[in-house]
């Protein structure tokens, strides 16, 4: 079937002169998470994973993805590709690939679905505006049409009117080209409740002195059509796009690194710069921070009794008949209890030992196993809530666990308090405050190979930036009201993972800034060595326990409260 | 006297058609410590700090100079100038002022004296090659001619021959022209012992594959001059490097940072990067670190020698009658008592009380002040000996201390003692490490305006780069034998200023880093309030005081190591 597909790709590269073709799994607006209709690399590779992107020659084929997918990508690859595993040792990047191999020659793409940064690394002759995989695709999903509701100023706390006020005092004379679909949905406040994981509908915009042009691939509501038109944006439709950034005359404000190299190709004077709206989406207002903060007590209620419920199975025996799919089905029936609860922010990662050492584990029919009566069960898990975001992830010991799966908690443990305790000034960036985190897993010969922490939206995006703790590139120095999370973890591979994640809330108080930490959700003092922990260190835990309790106790039932009592009372 | 030398200047700008003249406080080689002979900006401005750039148009002068020097300069410049402090708001920095008032017009400098960065940022028309000051300095200093040792094999640990191999299998076919006298000194092997602060004579080098030539202001001892003949380094006159680099054919690698512009702009065909000298003259060899650690065996007998005789005046009620000077002249007493003790490697800094809050402070004949029996003194001191350099910073309590200066003492050495106990892999950077320093400041409101560390050379410049730790643009990764500065410090204006010092060496244990303390010299337990140390913190402290008695006291008096004893017993 492939290889059929692959003829066809290979006969329209023809027709058009073109030495190569590149595919990737992005849609014009790089987005997180996209619709069946931009899965054109799955479509020509039969490899299903989130990230990857093909490279079909007139003779080869080579599909690149990174160290999460090289098991996954080796044994869905058909024969005709090569899986260049990012990263490894002696194989070339992409770019550098095109660069070594096709300099000079013409490269065919879909330049909706390459950013225009990626683009201007290549040393090819490209030619973006070939889409083949569309002409070749005879059955391809139509993209998603969802509906699209106003989200209210009472509950995103700023109008529409004024976010694009503050947009224009930073745009000065330039008009600004908005290709990211939730920096669109920020300034025009509406989501798509219905759209599963980020409720963010296809968008783009243009923003200049004058008008405001928002193009949105989805069905609004006439209340939100009615509001939007009384605030004077000019609603397009979706396709006019392109001819409309042909006719801007002026300098056109544009992020390299979001703006796909269609649309930036057609820009006649461009400055290449980051959105305004980037760090205006990521500094939380008042309303929306209480947004998070209601958010999380309904989240962590439902945490709190998923845990509650686990522990008894252990406590009944009843454990080694519950799987990983049980969890993640619980989990969603816990949330749904919830006032509020729209639907989950990403799939549910409910990974039983092993299982816990693979980063980005999701379990499905295939993968999913029952747990056992010791080790962990990784929980990582996050739900919309009309009040806002919640991303956690708790570590659940389910019986006997050994003195390494303990001494790896209580230092993940100690590496979580640490960075939510930080008191810092102005200035402070995520990658000086990284450190924090996995100082007290360095002190045991222990890290963890992904980021700190990543900036959360607001009823949007579970990732977004420009936000970070990591310990490279996270530049932009914290602000009040800005949401990460703060996930240290460790992984041991073919035998556990540890991880535990809550959402932070930048603070100031007088000169200096502190974290709030917004999940509310016990952690498990069965996997606790008490001496590993400084005294510092246990009242940072006990502090935090009591504001569990005190907060999520009167939402339990007497069981499930009695229980938490017991769990949160306070470690000596 | 300043209005004729400006007079003076302007005519001889008027005779080369000039708009403006840059006179800057800098040498060829861009060195720290300069020598009489490019005091050019002091001679026409009569400012005499060590950081300023003057810059002269038709009708007026500007001299810019940091916050440390604001008062300083205020007070010694005459009215014909206009002081520009830099970094406060609304100051256009010089290349900004230039750009915007003198765009396109012909401004003069003498180019040795302007890196090729600084040129570069300027969009006037820059004429690099008039000395002007020269031509009406009528009494100026000829530069200084010292003295020049070979550096044996035996104490530095890598002949030239194998740096020299080295550094080619970096270059490839490129020619390297290096600007940076310590580049030179290292790479070469020698030293001026008798330069004081650092022993490092002005020298250019052009290396290529198969040459390799030293441009050196100095006077070779013979030993030198037949050993570099024997390893087949050409030896040219300091001033033929112009005709030489214009000589060069192929690609000259040169850092824009630190060559001079008036060179650059001989160069033909120039790669701006940085000299791969750098980070091999920062990490250490195993001879040189074993050199730092002998090193600070003997300036840790000083400084505690030196301590104990403060304590001693305290006691017997005779501080009140011991300056500042003293200070300074008893440190350089007692490290003169010690083996293989050249010089100082800066000017000493002795602070009493208030002047310890002024960052930059060394005392002279004006400042000088009686100690008095509270309060601290700040020593900021360093040597450089036959076979290492050091530099130190403790902070002497004299009596009666404040709630507020225990509180800040104990808040700084908790930062001292977690940077120093630091554990990290490979790739983390000073921007990565600092925090642990600043976090127990920042816990207690307080904070210092300084970086955290500096590297330091190997009996050579005190400050040398590229590894640092700062929260911003450190991010050179440590390397097992880099050797830097850990220096939190606070500062309370008008009343108190605290700063601990020590170098710290990295080392490699498996696959972790972490940091050898080659500092020796007790903490003043007067000033801690062990209540506010952690039991870590606490045995930290007592197995570092452990470490400096056991080291020291068999190289003191029998009442010193008495009183070390006491010093360095275990606080609980």
């Amino acid at each position: 079937m492939i290889s059929q597909r692959l003829s066809l790709l290979r006969k329209k590269m023809a027709e058009h002169d073109l030495d190569a073709y590149i595919v990737t799994s992005a849609d014009p607006h790089s987005s997180e998470y996209v619709s069946d209709h931009y899965k054109c690399r799955e479509y020509i590779t039969g490899f299903t994973g989130s990230a990857g992107t093909a490279l079909i020659t007139r003779d080869k084929a080579y599909l690149w993805t990174d160290s999460r997918y090289f098991l996954q990508a080796a044994a869905e690859l058909p024969e005709e590709y090569e899986l260049m595993k990012m990263l490894e040792k002696g194989v070339p990047m992409l770019s550098e690939f095109i660069n070594d191999t096709l300099a000079g020659k013409r490269v065919g793409a879909d330049g909706r679905t390459v950013t225009a940064a990626m683009a201007q690394r290549l040393r090819c002759i490209l030619v973006p505006d070939l889409d083949l995989i569309g002409e070749i695709w005879e059955d391809r999903p139509a993209d998603d049409m969802h509906t699209v509701e106003e989200l209210d100023t009472a509950v995103c706390g700023e109008s529409r009117t004024d976010k694009l006020r503050r947009v224009r005092e930073k745009l000065g004379d330039k008009t600004l080209l908005v290709c990211a679909s939730d920096e669109c949905a920020w300034l025009y406040n509406y989501r798509a409740p219905g759209k599963i994981y980020d409720p963010i509908p296809s968008a783009y915009s243009i923003v200049s002195a004058d008008r405001a042009r928002l193009y949105l691939s989805g069905v609004m509501t006439d209340k939100l059509r009615r509001s939007l038109d009384a605030d004077g944006v000019e609603i397009c439709p979706y396709e006019d796009i392109d001819r409309d950034v042909k006719a801007i005359s002026g300098t056109i404000s544009a992020d390299s690194s979001v703006v796909n190299s269609y649309l930036s190709g057609l820009c006649a004077n461009k400055k290449d710069e980051p959105s305004p709206i980037g760090i205006m989406k990521a500094v939380k207002n008042s309303t929306e921070q209480q947004g998070f903060i209601d958010a999380h007590i309904a989240d962590g209620t439902a945490l709190t009794k998923f845990i509650c419920n686990i522990k008894k199975l252990c406590r009944e025996g009843r454990i080694t008949s519950y799987t990983e799919l049980d969890a993640v089905k619980d989990m969603e029936m816990y949330r749904g209890q919830q006032h509020g609860y729209i639907g989950p922010s990403f799939a549910t990662i409910a990974a039983y030992g092993p299982h816990g050492a693979i980063v980005h584990y999701d379990p499905d029919e295939n993968t999913n196993i029952p747990c056992e009566a010791h080790s962990f069960l990784l929980v990582d898990t996050g739900g919309q809530y009309s009040c806002g975001t919640t991303d956690v992830t708790r570590t659940i010991s389910l019986g006997t666990l050994t003195d390494e799966e303990k001494r790896a908690y209580t230092a993940v443990l100690r590496g979580n308090l640490a960075l939510g305790a930080a008191v810092f000034p102005e200035k402070v960036t995520g990658s000086n405050l990284d450190v924090l985190a996995r100082m007290p897993l360095w002190e045991n010969g222990l890290d963890y190979g992904h980021g700190t922490g990543h900036g959360v939206g607001f009823i949007s995006c579970v990732h977004e930036g420009p936000n970070a703790i990591r310990l490279r590139r996270a530049d932009t120095p914290f602000e009040e009201g800005m949401v990460t999370s703060n996930e240290p973890g460790v992984y041991i591979t073919d035998k556990f993972g540890i991880r535990l994640e809550n959402l932070i809330l930048c603070r100031r108080g007088g000169e200096m800034y502190h974290f709030l930490t917004l999940t509310l959700a016990p952690f498990d003092r069965d996997a606790i060595i008490a001496d590993m922990l400084t005294d510092r260190e246990k009242k940072l835990l006990n502090d935090y326990h009591r504001r569990v309790y005190d907060t999520l106790a009167p939402r339990l039932t007497a069981e499930e409260a009695q229980w938490l009592a017991a769990e949160t009372a306070p470690i000596e």
